[in-house]
């Protein structure tokens, strides 16, 4: 893709004191000593930042799907999506979870099989069977 | 939906042997004793219905993840690509493996996310972080 | 899908002459005594119907390809996308040039199968040979 | 992305008079003495060229809406799309037109949300509030 | 579409405290007396009825932009993505807060054009122009 | 974009016999002494490379329609789905198979085309006509 962001990256030196308290928690809570691109571009509109980190904290945190389940599923919309950066962000959150190359294979395996199936039913159309409508 | 289908359901008592013989396994791999719609239009080219079926027992058949990780996998491409079929038919299959309420909530929670996260990125497009790509 | 259109079909009777003229057209160009509700939703914006219909009659007119090549390709992108309307539509317009449930159905493998590998491309990405790229 | 267009980018200098007066009234309307590489690569078809020039800037044009929010409605779809080109080339046009950074952030706020409750929706497939249908 | 949700519609009578607290909320914030079907399958996960909701109240509220310029960004998104319901509800709100049928048909003519273009930009793939790229 | 893929290409050397043997029935199916990018990252999953390549080797042989107007389904579907390497590796087939830069720019043109009534239809929502339907 083109390397430059749609808007600078607010560095952790230059951010507002509400900005790097978000990026102080993003690390923190991560374990790790940096901040990716992602909340650097969002570190435009802090309230953007603050609602966005929040819900994912909580979505991707401790429920009642498995941590690596979840990054999985996010690589499976990423992919779908076709969105470039999600895709190797996820990956390697996923990775650092535990997933290795033959489970990231089979999961991309079920994403294009679904993807497939997706549009046989969309240009065919049978109609949603009557045992599948929730009782 | 409009609930004619693009070509006609082919029911067991019509279908020719092969497409026959494909039902039965489906059904005996399933467990049940019904063929559902997708199948039925499927038969219109037994070929595709042959490779589909097995490429999907295979893919949805044991491997490296769970089999009901598997169906969430796809309800999640389903809601991402807004497939009507496919989001009630592996619905209900994650709930025939016992997937909750609460799992299905928590699994839209995440898709939902990740669709919006991956719009935000591809609006900002940030640079993909040296440290997320593989090594 | 809901019955009721976002906005009225505004039938010939009702509709103001330069809206009657396209319709005219449509009917005559097709050489049916009809006119589809899409046409008929449009309307509300005389000149976003013109510019649809002219540009279509110009895209799917006599060209570069054949007549039900176009229409094949219009199913494609609508099962991509899940548009109910244009799928039933163009899978009658493809019928009405001569397309078989036999090339209906090889048709949607080849979408399935795009879409499966679009999938597989965008969660592994591999990077596009030098080959594949334009001289 | 990968730099090399998939058909060569017709300049100025080489192209026909039928582009070349198409080239002319894009730098005229804009009021630039440069035309973009969308435009050299339509320019293979001349009628498409031409076609999606003039619906481009009747559409964009004066009309119901104010001409920079029909950017933003640009913006979000192409970022919702992730169409990398059209989405620095769309925000490069709002900002000419005087969008804000803040603005911006909050269009892609909007998107984002529009596209995390699409899925949703999709997911969970609510029936259509009867108060929602058009009287 | 099926008629019937995913999940059970959760309604006021029978809600949970916490939830009956969020659709009051709703209700008094939109100075209305019901509740629409999409926040009642959220129900099921009080914790992501909240989010959304209050995510929604604070991106739809007042902010940088104008409040039907937010709701017609939406329709965009949900026209493209394919999404019934919210196309439907959206289009609702969209008219409840002064949106005409004449900047309907304009919204959507620019919905289609940026679909239409996006597509031509993925398949010529035209590098994006140095001066497109944010200084 | 990023040139780095999620999983390391697999060349022919290191390759396992298995996954060697689908190489050599790709180059020898096609008649070309290499072997692109997309197979090297499928050969991570043997099976799935295999179950591939056999599904794309039946998909897009002999059957109802012409190969290069398969081929032209697939660019059209990756361009849909702005997929940037199956764009690319589909245009590069179409082209040994004989598509002209005009027949490319009608395909486009086509695809454009059905992407913008596509969501003018998402988003006026006119009922399926009766007429289409099939009987």
């Amino acid at each position: 893709m083109s390397e430059k962001p749609v808007v600078a990256l607010i560095e952790y030196e230059e951010a507002p004191d509400e900005v790097r308290a978000i990026y102080d928690d993003i690390m923190e809570t991560r374990g790790i000593d940096w901040v990716n691109n992602f909340w650097k571009v969002l570190a435009h509109d802090p309230d953007l930042l603050r609602r966005t980190w929040q819900d994912l904290k909580r979505v991707m945190g401790p429920g009642e799907l498995d941590p690596l389940v979840k990054e999985m599923i996010y690589i499976a919309v990423s992919a779908t999506n076709g969105c470039e950066y999600c895709t190797y962000s996820h990956t390697a959150s996923a990775r650092a979870k535990g997933m290795t190359d033959a489970q990231l294979m089979e999961l991309l395996a079920v994403v294009g099989m679904a993807n497939e199936t997706n549009r046989l039913s969309n240009g065919l159309r049978p109609p949603v069977d009557v045992k599948f409508k929730p009782r």
